[in-house]
């Protein structure tokens, strides 16, 4: 079984971003130090997303309010603000286009981080509100002692195959023309394959048999872990679910290849390379 | 690339459970008509734990207070109450091992669910309380009409293996000589790779390279996703962090062999049948 880091092509936002430190958090004198210190560095937020130079990196300026704390990159410790963040993936795939790649992970944790702060100030244990602890990496209420950390929400997006075909489908609020994998939230007591077998279910009336992993990928709006996956399908029939998907079709090799060559004559609009689920068709055809 | 599914060995808790039906979550109608009907079951509790059978199934009797819908099993709907809950893994292993295995998905779901409900009764967004809906798959706060979705906390948990010999480790609460798998929770901005990457380099020390995913299990202590790896280490040199385990140790492949058979003078005890660390193990030693 080749190892995924053997494949050519990884996900967007893959990687290891930089050094989160975790041994750190918890010594808040050695954060209020870290702060001080001339190295340090606080992300630059505009319009709810972090601001990029003009050569796609991530852009840093003085450490006014270190609120959450990142880690290290290029020994210099690295901190944000918590910023009010509304923005959805719609409007930040043209941000994404122009982002780089080694920049990606840090981009996405400094974006679900200060995302989920936003969302969760008070307790879902009692309903007192809590404090950030831990550099940011978790909250504590002071009234019932609860700790609450970060969000990350595993979602299977898969590519079902039928006789060489692959199964893609619209949601309502696609650009023109896309089509892109199924995709669902792991629910509590289901595995990996399990969900997967489902979501194909339920979205597309299809089942499914040999399920295998194929790559994964962090997804900060707000904090999905995208875990992408390919199955066979044991027939072709499909029953679609029109509360979650406008149409799903299955796609020829030949459909799939010309549509990401970027032809503008193509069956379908694949999605961005943002999205796994790009990378999944980009493996597939490279298989 | 085999499928994981042509594996001999699946991980405990893994499965399709029960149809979810999740269709019908949203419709209150319906879902009351169901708990109404004589085929309505409801999960029978003991010490925050579902009963069991002395067969090792799940004990229904009738459904009392309904308000968890879990989906359907032979033609009958089956609920839940919200149960407190307060139990952890070890004291649940002894129930675990009778459990029968196609009712270990369901066990899981409903252990899960009904501990989120018991911590989550207030809107983390604004700190009212809030209310079940959606037959208990999620809470709706009508101060701020936030919705809140049950956690699943994904967790990478991997061998690390160095010339044929693999890394387990010791937290200070395992029972007397018992080694498993290091393991830890998959944080915002990070693939499942990276995660393994992450770990493995701060509680040995050790850097790694084709990390490859081997298989998932839901795991209700109290919601997460274990996500199992295998992973090649550079080196064997170690450097332990004392706060997250107490040793951790390369082993041959006989060791691991002896171990597994349940030999009395084996090099250390093996995690429980129900622990996916119990099927990396079993499957590396079948590969």
């Amino acid at each position: 079984m080749p190892a995924m880091t053997d494949l050519p092509l990884d996900p967007f936002f893959s990687g290891p971003g930089l050094d989160r430190a975790d041994a750190l958090r918890a010594d808040e004198a050695a954060l209020r130090e870290l702060a001080r210190s001339p190295a340090a560095r606080q992300l630059r937020w505009s319009d709810g997303l972090p601001l990029l130079t003009p050569e796609g990196r991530l852009d840093w300026g003085p450490p006014l309010q270190p609120q959450l704390f990142l880690g290290f990159a290029d020994e210099s410790p690295r901190f944000s603000a918590i910023e009010p963040v509304t923005t959805d993936a719609r409007s930040a795939f043209g941000l994404m286009a122009l982002l780089d790649l080694g920049d990606a992970p840090l981009f996405a944790a400094a974006l679900s981080l200060t995302r989920w702060h936003g969302r969760h100030r008070f307790c879902a244990n009692c309903g007192h509100s809590t404090a950030i602890v831990r550099g940011g990496w978790s909250r504590l209420c002071a009234a019932c002692s609860a700790e609450h950390f970060p969000r990350v929400d595993p979602v299977v997006i898969m590519l079902a195959e039928n006789e060489g075909r692959l199964l893609l489908g619209r949601q309502p609020h696609y650009p023109p023309s896309r089509y892109s994998a199924l995709a669902g939230f792991v629910e509590v007591g289901e595995n990996l394959e399990a969900a997967v077998a489902r979501e194909l279910h339920e979205e597309a009336g299809i089942k499914v048999r040999n399920v295998r992993y194929v790559a994964s990928q962090p997804w900060p709006f707000p904090s999905s872990l995208m875990v992408g996956c390919h199955a066979e399908a044991e027939s072709d029939e499909l029953t679609i679910d029109a509360a979650e998907l406008e149409e799903a079709r299955w796609f020829t090799r030949e459909e799939i290849a010309f549509a990401l060559s970027g032809a503008a004559d193509a069956a379908f609009q694949p999605p961005p390379k943002s999205a796994i689920a790009r990378t999944l068709l980009e493996r597939w055809l490279a298989s």
